[in-house]
């Protein structure tokens, strides 16, 4: 069972924790970013992990593959790494999914310990055990379900992130009020979250780890539960794989932003969502995400997309998380393609 | 959870497992050998796999790579895999292993059954969820814990089986009935092996399995119990690397059968283990195993192997299985550096 560490002290929460499992060895595996923006201070502040043995990948998603995992395997290899060993992934999601995907394959599993250093990692890579790299062109093709020992969660490393990666992350928050937690949602929409306190931030994203632990645990392999998770992915995705498509590459949690909306309207059309917390939630989009370069000319393409989501077994029709109202999502909700493509056409006339 | 079919037909019990799964797509994973000589009979037998897409591996140790594994997931790409397509591992142990593997890491798990092609792979490999490949050079180094979906035992494949091969099966299956079936111990080292009747192996065959398959489950990360099922292998396995660092390669079954010997040796001098049971097994060893090309000037060297298992997570003693008496397996007895020495100069004088 992972454990879940919030603090603003991750590194002496760190300490502790090595202190209890005693590894024989010690892994870090970091970008290049982070090697240099998070992990310094890490150290400084974390004697036990002063002489772990530092691998360093590339950043970027191209390198989330299974040749950098071959990487580590090999280092793992030349540092006697052996299932007493702890590897330590500090890093966005990239790095947390790859180094999960490593540990658990590595002698069938070792340690391994997440330290998310974005918002979108922490709300959302860092929970739930999908160990994840790419293969032969396709997203997160091969992987395993594992959950790592422990995460810390500490919104300390968050602030080397500009304002569209804070934002990013946060969509996936707010995906999780919508889903669970109508109070919060209302803090959150009626709050700029570029100000936010560091103390509320790290409240709220205890909630959503936590509320997320709970689900995925619950329903480890997506068969139940767990779905509703989904909530504003179908269209997120959608839309992400479009304009990546295009190289007008927009980030995950922007498209997702964009995602809940779509899945808001059509929650009105289908099961009576009140519309009021349609224009709430566009407000809160104009005010604080930039525009999705995606309009009426996509609506063929951005449909056809929705129906091809892996979530999707059935290609007969195209089901949906949708909302009867904040706190209250239904899962499977069969639409027609009449039904997406008019959803579509509101959506892009409200924004 | 798997289920084991035992049957005489596999070809009908697997027919009516496809039906029952409903899978979109099928695939086999066979290798040089099995795809000749095992699969056009279950082809012709069981009209569910007609349409299914082969995958054949060349046989061969060397080919239980990361590479295979590749092609593996090309393939599935190639034709359409999904979460809810079946491959079908049809082969000896080094099949089941990959197959497992690909299909535990393909879109994080697919379906898999597995039929065992040979004896060994039936009473070894096919149950208790170790999937692997090999890695660098090493034995099984990366891999997941994960069961198939079913097993599907039937002695009608081991008729292609040499009698080296045979033995080399039966020798996990002594171990299984040594540690938990002192009156099926009795009836396999009372008769010649060579001339089992199919039904009594089927039958002793049935037992093994499913008492591994109850094992592994309480147990399935070898914290517990399993490690039980580690009886005769820490010199089994010392004697399989000694012989191949030599050319001199002697199947594992051979050397497991060693390795339960030098196992009952040190039974006896550690926990008063009957000489009896030593003087019956060695005795049943002479009749029907090939000698396995090591003796007294080897003694330094295995003793240095023994103690490097990887099953031994401190390097300061050697923990062995020994049996108090048949039925009666002591876990994790501690070894000096002078009592493993003293059992294998004992074994070398007996054989």
């Amino acid at each position: 069972m992972t454990s879940i560490i919030s603090s603003q002290n991750p590194a002496s929460e760190l300490q502790q924790a090595i202190e209890n499992l005693k590894p024989n060895k010690i892994f870090i595996i970091a970008d290049s970013n982070t090697s240099q923006l998070c992990l310094p201070s890490l150290k400084e502040e974390c004697k036990a992990v002063h002489d772990a043995i530092l691998i360093t990948i590339p950043a970027g998603e191209e390198n989330k593959s299974l040749s950098t995992a071959q990487t580590i395997w090999q280092e793992l290899e030349k540092g006697n790494a052996t299932r007493n060993s702890l590897i330590i992934a500090l890093g966005g999601g990239m790095i947390t999914d790859l180094g999960g995907f490593a540990a658990a394959i590595f002698k069938r599993g070792v340690h391994i310990f997440y330290i998310p250093t974005t918002l979108l990692g922490a709300a959302d890579a860092a929970v739930g055990g999908k160990t994840a790299i790419n293969f032969n062109g396709l997203k997160n093709e091969l992987g395993v379900f594992r959950n790592p020992d422990k995460v810390f969660i500490s919104p300390l490393f968050f602030k080397s992130l500009s304002e569209q990666q804070f934002l990013s992350g946060y969509a996936e928050m707010i995906k999780m009020a919508f889903l669970f937690n109508p109070e919060m949602l209302l803090e959150m929409l009626s709050a700029d979250p570029t100000k936010i306190r560091e103390s509320t931030l790290l409240q709220q994203l205890d909630y959503c780890v936590n509320k997320k632990l709970q689900i995925t645990t619950e329903d480890l392999y997506d068969h139940g539960p767990r779905r509703l998770l989904n909530f504003g992915h179908t269209a997120g995705h959608a839309f992400e794989a479009l304009c990546n498509s295009r190289n007008q590459a927009v980030d995950h949690g922007t498209c997702v932003a964009y995602g809940i909306l779509y899945a808001l309207i059509l929650s009105h059309l289908k099961i009576k969502l009140p519309t009021s917390h349609i224009y709430q939630f566009n407000n809160f989009l104009h005010q604080n995400y930039t525009a999705l370069p995606i309009g009426c000319a996509d609506t063929q393409k951005v449909c056809e997309l929705m129906s091809h989501d892996k979530k999707n077994n059935d290609s007969s029709h195209t089901s949906f998380i949708l909302l009867q109202s904040p706190g209250n999502p239904i899962a499977d909700c069969q639409c027609t393609t009449a039904e997406i493509t008019t959803a579509f056409e509101l959506f892009n006339d409200l924004r």
